[in-house]
């Protein structure tokens, strides 16, 4: 049986994720920063190692996770920008680069970035440039991966089930619940494209 | 007279640029790591501040400068990827960081980006990165400049004068020489618009 790992599977979307992963038979393993299977702090590329040392080889790294900061562009300070860059930019950089010799053949990286990349809203200038980094690095790292391997990026808008908090930020943005964007991850697993970015709106 | 900045004007871009600038009818000023008319290490946001405080007011800080590692994926290291944040992104974010009170109402930043986002060689996964996070952030940053300051990037292809040396990355690219992209950076600081990335190509 396939076995595909989720680094944030606990969260709003990753529950849905696992699901849909499940659904479609197969084994899933569930990371998180302190709930799930095995522990993993992205920021750390030492944690990230040590959780990769503890698990089966896999089929598939899914990503729905990673920190950034929001924030007035003019008041920004340099460590909230190194927040998104060490946690959801370089977390799921590393994630790929620890997993590359963990991943069977033929085998998936699947990351999140974010709508904001492109339809940008105040406060979300870490988050534009996180996803846009994230984005870019998926259609660059996919031309030179080993052994069939591939990689996408699903690139959500806001989640129904976040709308309760995130939702006054987001004005006129359509939400999508979770488990409609969890058929992007699952096309990205289950499919057979690399370079891609999903958009889940 | 209106007066630009340009960061990396003794650079190939740089030097047609300043020349379109100067042609425009626009005071120049050129910063550089160890040339120009100012120095400054955009690796640095002391280095950046303490330019500023040497200067006049500005109408335009244009950059066009920022060192990424080339290298094959499977092989970057923490390091080498941390060279990109730090100069060609961070430096560049930085200087509109500091730069933002340094501005005339009405005045522009425009950034360097470059074609690697979304149009990838091997080896060029760290500028892919940095490319999408400089185009993603312009997009952000825009809806929240204060003053109608304005920001776009430009994001150039291979420039035909630095294809004797990094041609042959390049296969099938097609070369821009410097003074046409140099039309971009007018556009951008002699224009309206905000939050474009124009691409030189």
């Amino acid at each position: 049986m396939a076995t595909a790992l989720i680094v944030g599977g606990n969260g709003t979307i990753g529950r849905a994720v696992v699901e849909a992963i499940s659904d479609f038979g197969w084994e899933t393993i569930v990371a998180g920063l302190s709930s799930g299977d095995v522990q993993v702090d992205i920021a750390s590329m030492e944690s990230i190692q040590a959780m990769y040392q503890q698990l089966p080889a896999l089929d598939a790294v899914i990503s729905t996770t990673g920190k950034v900061h929001f924030g007035a562009l003019t008041e920004f300070t340099a460590e909230q920008f190194a927040i998104g860059l060490s946690n959801k930019l370089m977390g799921q950089v590393n994630l790929v680069m620890a997993g590359l010799n963990k991943l069977n053949d033929g085998g998936s990286f699947t990351l999140t970035s974010g709508i904001l990349s492109h339809d940008p809203i105040p406060a979300g200038c870490s988050a534009a440039m996180v996803n846009g980094a994230i984005d870019a690095f998926v259609r660059s790292a996919a031309i030179e991966l080993p052994r069939g391997l591939r990689i996408n990026a699903v690139s959500p808008t806001l989640i129904t089930e976040s709308a309760p908090s995130y939702g006054p930020f987001f004005p006129g943005f359509k939400p999508v619940d979770a488990a409609t964007a969890a058929l992007s991850y699952l096309k990205s697993v289950a499919g057979r494209q690399t370079g891609q970015v999903y958009a889940a709106v």
